[in-house]
């Protein structure tokens, strides 16, 4: 995650994300440690997993303790073992145990979701299909989310509605067919978005091809028929296999031929990596 | 959800997760359609689920036009069959096309939860236990993951760490022993604030018990050991179990006597709910 | 505009706005008017001009006065005469005065840029060529300001950063060359990005061809060497003409057979409409 | 400009400003550059101009990169010649690369105001007159045209509705008369507050004079007019002229005998400043 | 308060005190209540007192229930007796209960301030000299500190730094005299703020007067000096007395002539006015 | 006030509280100072006073200058006599002087809550009741004034209405009685939050009991009332007094034998500590 650039977005998340769970202050921590008292947090795989947001969890922890520090850290993207260490914290006690919570449910909903790509990307490999991720993820927390898919090796479809133009049935109906709905795009959105489209079947496929699609997403269609929609595109542009993908079916839409595969699970039906910190106290270095 | 009155934090939640899908504009939407066309959007439940979120959808379409109307909504709680329809949405079917993702983005997640809490409550019905939710959320939508919680029958656990003491290990090394702890929560914190104290084994039990704790958590204990701790305790006050809690042990766990048992599963490891909308457009009422 | 869509960001540019310039308090209107006084503002074309933002200019004064309408007001995107009324408005006197100002501002500057914006489409029509924005926008007003360019009947190049892939010298000097740029872009980037490259000559325009670019831009070429671009590139991708664009050359460039010309005068150096609100106090309407 | 006094308010300016160029990220860059690649802009003057906003410039750049440094750079106010280097920034090459855009509207926009401004100063040197700015800016930028304004060597009139009372027609009508309309502001308004009054005859400057204005604007008066208003008043007050000045009449007006002539074009019409950004990679020093 | 032009900033000051006590919920509001109760609530002074915030209260409600309705209400400025009903808020039950604590803080600091405000004016009446509050509000709360301090029949001083200037011995002292301060002043500061000199004797206060000082404030001087300034000024420029001002003195001090008496105690040292909500359960009118 | 944990809630206090008084820019001391002088100020108390807030006033002094440092400062919850110095600050001058009064304002209101506070404190000595707050705080403002309790040596009652449950005579009245209450509450609230009730006579308090009640408040009882109220309860659960304490009747209050004191004026009817800032130029030291 390279900071510099997306740090605006990322900073505001996790202040809002402290704010929710500190409020107007930790009752506990704040009663019962002084406040000087220094210490460590180890960051421990509890299963196997690949690692993602290492970088959201030290910041979580900056953002109490300017100077807490990250050691010995894997970078994301890492597969790492039940057992290991992914990371060494040390700061203000007070900050770790003040920010534990928040900084471990972004890593570990973020490594879930590595994790879990990573497992489609090794099903598909060697067919050429790419993974994508859909705008299926947590309400606030799509940064993290794509993120997240990019670590694991899945590619990112588009960010959201702003960035590109994908049309769906119900806009096809509104203008009247495939072709009306891509000029009307061509006419009004920016030049710089790619238009896709949304289809059920061949004779749609056609009918996108002829209005000059720049991408096409195959809905919901059988392996059959996905097959044929491939030979007839030709690789003039990319087609897209979506709908009810599954780690059990996912390496026989690849073989399809299509270029991509979106798969909304990754993101809307996340298993939280089990990761737990071991804090600890330290004595103050001099 | 009382809309009246947490209405405040729920509209800063929709709008931010609007703001993150739209930015400046839905490049689709809002180059196709004229602006002005009514449209409905059914609500259909593809899989068996206990319902929560209806009226968080409900304030997402609202957002964007403020006459959308919601009717025939089943309230958060029921249990809905797949293929049941969960209720009908009507007003500018812009609005229904831009806000879809983001609406269902919501009710899947807080369905998923309340579904997975269900299956919690029903699998301990019968023995007194009651079962907790944690703070394992995701960053940003407590408020709705604790409601989701409460849909499916669950209980909250403290809302955040300002709400309720917990002292943890680190605290009572901190202060030197679980006694010093509670005494200087007691002395700091507020009157209103429950003292709840982690205990590994029966030692530390007598030490809370000792200390004159409100409430304790039973960390990773067996079995047996929360059993004798029921029997030590004898309902002067509330005892929680806690600690790798799954559908397969919950029962177990819970025929120790314990009063709460806190599962962090049912918000860390969401399945979001298989939901959709249906959304068609209509002729605009007279 | 489609307000029930982009509401939420034009909502907030307009807050701002407001709180700019009245901070606690208008002082002379608060002093002098009882606040219950109605009135009415005739908006007043002071010289030929091209219309945008009446809407904006509405939500501004709504802002402040929710049950301020809009009656007779011309569509964004016509053209007006010298004397013409473009639309009156009418709502609390207190109101209109407060917030005249602001709403001039808003609707000056934008009818400025479509006003602007028709000379050049009106300068190439026939050729083929559209007229495309840059992001040389006054920071915080883009999403008007790209708008307004619309109104005028030009075309919005990418948005922000965000929405596509504009590949710049400086890029292809860090990643050693158009091929290598364009391959770590189709790696890393949304799948739904459009990758443009810019290029100097004839000899980086047959580079950009060979790494597969979507689109590419010629900055600050002679017409000649243009048309060659054109020739050679036979309509195979879109080619956008750049730099030191006026209403003194630009049909010449539109002649060498180029598909977009983007110009940043249309938002950088934007000359006020000159317009005024006539503002009169009525009576209140029983 | 006084960061240290007005840096919070600017600081919000430039987080809008690069939080609509970047959004999620900057697709170009952060796809091709490795994050710690570091980096020089030069920033160069190619016309004549007067400079403003050296330091908003800087700022912007080290809202992402906080160690970005700005070395051998003029003082806003200064008259650069074309070709001129008017500062180097070093820091961060993919800071320097995103933030480009931006930094360079901002100090863009602000030079072509100060450029402008110092035109009308020019030309009333000798005179006595002064050149106001009005409150013709644009939404959410008046802090800075303001700034670039006294960069130019004009002075602020009001900065917004809340800091001086200006009684205009509408005001006077509502009032009952300009008698009326002081004596209601001096009871309400805070004592702060300088009491301007704007007149269109000698008339009514009269009166304003009899109602103890503590200035006056002469709106729309012809030079002969004007000249026997400033006679009238005798220095008793200040005398503001406004309305349709331009450079070439700014003169005639001035030399009425007016201390101050208000200019809505400063701001409300600006040509940018012909500036650019020389961007290259340098090694990182050791 | 002319809610139309102050509300967008008065909104903000009352969601942020809402949230402040609301934050995630009510809990006992919304255990207990159904949520379509409706209720009433009869606003009681319970001791003498001037009435100020009564729209505020009202807003405040609004903000949980948009139909809550205000009745019988007396107007802010208003003398109340002890036992006398100020107000009568009618809306939802659950909206009573839980803004009622918000609501009365604001109201009853804000009578407080009208309160004591009254005695202050009251106390000079007869003298010709007015009282002025200061900027020793509580923070946050300035709009509504001096709101109430005009409803008590105070003049606001300046609102903030902003508005105007105050020049104070270390400006003095900083600019070498009280010349060359006024002086730099009157160059760089907005045409609109009037200047004010502080003073501590008579030799500083001829210093005010020949550097042309709009007003001066006589800092802590013994009566009689303030009567030679008020004989030496001779009614050009408005004096202003300040420092230690009491109930006691406030006389004397009118009665040497001075035009303002400043009075930090208004808003630094609030006693709140005693006034409560009775809230009772009504049916829903049909 | 340990700023590592409550710093971001702070430093948006603070934030809103420096732009209310400081806007677009102090107009004094940004025409006056260079901008590059030191200075040092030193905090004097002018009354005996017990301190509150020294580290909000370096925060806020810091939030203009990060740089600017403190030095022999007294530590919160000191008595200090009149005379004494407080604390020094250093820093850039114009933060200084631009800060001194919002700076002041947090901590003559917080060192005001502080000293009366141990005023109560002090009456109450050897009883063992302790002094609680109430929700009675500026708006805005609580976590500062609560802050400023605990630093008189009171003790906070719950912090809002979301973190305990505080059933009253409305609840009570919706529920049914004050067992139903209890009920539903215990059935809906968070398992964190204690139950108080509030009763105004003994019969109450028997219901209150067998409703299993975690604490109940006495509201407005007499002492003879609150004494058997205390016998009869037996230490089983804590017993709060309510209404109408006073310095004067506090004691004979305590005797009662209650656990609890609760005082709305410490916070609801603040006197600011009087204490002043010393501000005078220094050398740069080198």
């Amino acid at each position: 995650m390279n900071e510099s650039i997306d740090g605006s977005l990322l900073e505001s998340i996790i202040r809002t994300a402290l704010a929710e769970d500190i409020g107007p202050g930790d009752l506990t921590t704040s009663a019962i440690l002084r406040g000087d008292e220094r210490g460590e947090a180890r960051l421990l795989a509890k299963s196997d997993l690949v690692l993602a947001g290492i970088d959201v969890l030290a910041e979580t922890f900056r953002a109490l303790d300017p100077e807490a520090a990250l050691r010995d850290a894997l970078a994301d993207g890492s597969e790492a073992r039940r057992g290991q260490t992914l990371a060494v914290v040390s700061g203000s006690l007070a900050a770790l145990l003040t920010a534990e919570r928040t900084a471990l449910n972004f890593l570990q909903r973020m490594s879930g979701i590595a994790t879990l790509t990573r497992r489609f990307v090794d099903a598909v490999r060697g067919t050429g299909a790419r993974i994508l991720d859909t705008r299926k993820t947590a309400p606030g927390l799509r940064l993290l989310d794509k993120y997240a898919v990019r670590a694991g090796g899945g590619t990112n479809h588009r960010f959201a509605l702003y960035d590109a133009v994908l049309i769906k049935e119900n806009h096809i109906a509104a203008a009247g067919g495939i072709g009306p709905a891509v000029q009307r795009v061509r006419k009004q959105a920016p030049q710089a978005a790619r238009v896709e489209v949304e289809v059920r079947n061949l004779a749609e496929l056609e009918e996108a091809l002829a209005a000059g699609a720049d991408m096409v997403m195959l809905d919901n269609m059988e392996p059959e028929a996905m097959r044929e929609a491939v030979r007839r595109v030709d690789r003039r542009i990319p087609l897209e296999a979506s709908g009810n993908v599954s780690l059990e079916n996912v390496r026989a839409v690849a073989e399809t031929g299509v270029d991509f595969i979106s798969v909304g699970a990754l993101t809307h039906s996340v298993r939280a990596a089990d990761v737990s910190l071991l804090i600890s106290r330290t004595e103050r270095e001099r």
